[in-house]
Formats: C-alpha cells, structure tokens, sequence
C-alpha cells in the first residue's frame, strides 16, 4: 500500500530574486525528478527551435485575453506590450493525475499564485549573500555596474516577502540546494494529509 | 551564511505501532545522521553490558519521582512496576546546541510528548499492510496466534492517532522509509521559521 499515490500531485512553486539560481535548481530537478514543468502561455512570437506546449503556449492577444476572462490563470502579466501568464488547467490536469508540478517564477507572480492557489508549496531560494549575489550579477556581463547595484537593492526590498513562503533554500552549492528541494518534495508527501477514519479503512481492507 | 545553523535544534519524534519498525528506523538514522538519541531514564536495573548515560539513565526511586515533581519529563509511565521516562533537561540541552533530537517511543508516550513539546516534529511509522504487520509479528516468535490477533486490532485502534502527528511514513523498503524521514529531516530545517526583519539584517551584514 502507498497512502501517498491516492494523493493528488502538488505544485511546487520556485522563486526568489533574480540571480539566486532558480533557473539552474529548476533544470537539474525536471533532468533528475518526475517533476513536471509548467508551462507559460504568452502573446510573443515563438524564436527558433521553441515549441508550443513545450517551451511555451504562443497564442494570439484575443485567445489570452479570453484566459483572462475565464478566469484561465494562476497569475499573468504584461512586460513590454507582451503578455505572459500561468495557465490553470494543465497545471490542475496533471495535479489530478497525481504528477507534481514545478513553476520556476518571479516573486511578484509567486504571490499571485499564492492567491489563487494557497495549497502550492512556495519555496525561496536564497542567495548565499549580497557579495555573491553581486558577483553573480556582474559575472553574466549584460548589465552596468549601476544598474547592478540596483538591482541589489531592488532584492533586498525582495527578500520582505519571504514570510509569504512555506521554505528558504540558500543555493551556495548547486547539488545542495537541489537535494533540498528534492528532500521538501518527499516530505510534503509524508505529510498527515488524511484522516484517521481513511486511513484505518486502508488497513482494515487488507 | 547559513540561515539553519542559527535555529535551534530540532526534535523528532519516531512512533507508531509495535512491528511497524520505528526501532530499526532509528538505529539506522543514528549510524547514518547526526541525529542524537534521547536516552530514557529508568528505576530498573541495569542489564550487563548497559551504560548509565548511553542506554538509560539508572536512577532510584527517589530520584525518579524527584524528577516528576520538578516536572523534569516530557513524558513518563509505569512498567510493571519499573518507572521509564524521557528526561527533558538533555534534550533542551542538545536542542539549544544546535543538535537535532531523535525519541523512539510507543503512541501513549507521543501523544504526552506532544502535550509538554508541540514544537517536535511527530512521525508515524506505519507498516505496509495489516497482513506484513501479522507477518512481522509471527515471525519474532515471541507471541501465541491470540496474542498477535489481540495486538493487530490494538494495532488498527492506535492508527485513530494519526492526525495527532506531521508526518507519516509507511515502512515496507527500510532503505526509503530511512531516506524519507532523512528528507523530513531536512525540510523542517528549510522551513521559513525567521521574520523578513531577521532575515533583510543578515543580507545587509554582509
């Protein structure tokens, strides 16, 4: 008998400021876990080698404002005239199957999917410190020393909502941080999430 | 920076049926982990080869019931006649260190740990199947047919407990039943315990 197989998946919600390395965490657990992705839906144009329903959902301005209004997302936003967002039904489709679902997110969508769905387990990654966080930054080489510093202190503003989340995870070291999450995935699943009466039906089945 | 090393230690509480295996569980987490062991204290004799400290702490009478009217357990019972109990004193100890506690104990003892200690983090340890559970007890060979039939429905009242606890792991491989409570482990030590505040203090230290 595995009690937690007759659970539905559960979505695993990643976040954190930029150069934590959500990214990174998020690649090793969809090579190393059944983890699932979710997948964005957006209104720009697909570049090479992207496909629909695996890198993204590319749908026309009219198809997502109709998602909008069907109430179709966990959250959505705009950045550049272009429209982004987290569409409901594949996330809870898979959720229903019992898959578990990772959605790699900025902290702003993180608090929108916290409201639309509070049952997600929000997990933040941390940088080790500042100084690594600004080495980081200046290591990718693509913005100014000034604007560098801004962002620092653009995460430091970020770092308030930490107690909007169910988990810290520092990611000083890759492999780590990754079996930490691993770790948060199995424990949720090891949580008291049935009642005794289910439970002592299970046993006496047998 | 590490956020844990700051919290203090945690104690984790192994319990659930007779035959489900929370005693090899433990053994095998304390070979494996730095978990410590909470040693019981007890008026019975030692047996040979048992150290004071290690296996029980052996004290009289006297010192036992001392012991409760300086409300020094965090749970205590009686065994015909001989007096067995969880001393608090080296767990807040080890917990203030830094050191995560484990408790090996029956449901009864839980449940009053639970009442002295809410903050523990409490696992079930439940056994695959009642069929496994009789299994496992025949094969000790210690009990009559009667017996093991009267502690299999012992068994079924004691899963009425279940919500009283965070987690439950079925014990049918040891190897993953160990892995998962090693995974518990971890996670309630990534679990956001410390304000915005604390946290915002310690990024700008750096």
């Amino acid at each position: 008998m595995n009690l937690e197989k007759n659970h539905p998946g559960k979505l695993f919600i990643l976040s954190g400021p930029s150069g934590a390395g959500k990214g990174t965490i998020c690649k090793a657990l969809l090579d190393q876990t059944d983890l699932q992705l979710s997948v964005s839906m957006t209104t720009r144009a697909p570049r090479e080698g992207e496909i629909h329903g695996k890198h993204y959902y590319f749908v026309s301005e009219e198809e997502f404002v109709a998602n909008i209004e069907n109430d179709g997302f966990l959250e959505h936003a705009q950045v550049y005239g272009r429209r982004y967002g987290t569409p409901k039904a594949p996330v809870i489709e898979k959720l229903e199957k019992g898959i578990d679902v990772i959605l790699e997110i900025d902290i702003q969508g993180a608090l929108k999917v916290k409201e639309n769905y509070p049952d997600g387990v929000f997990i933040f990654i941390l940088p080790p410190s500042m100084s690594v966080l600004r080495k980081r930054l200046t290591g990718r080489g693509t913005e100014t020393p000034e604007a560098i510093e801004m962002r620092l202190g653009e995460t430091l503003k970020e770092l308030s909502f930490i107690e909007k989340y169910d988990y810290c995870v520092v990611n000083g070291e890759l492999d780590e941080a990754v079996t930490r999450v691993k770790s948060i995935v199995v424990a949720e699943h090891s949580k008291v999430t049935f009642t005794a009466e289910e439970l002592i039906r299970k046993y006496e089945e047998e």
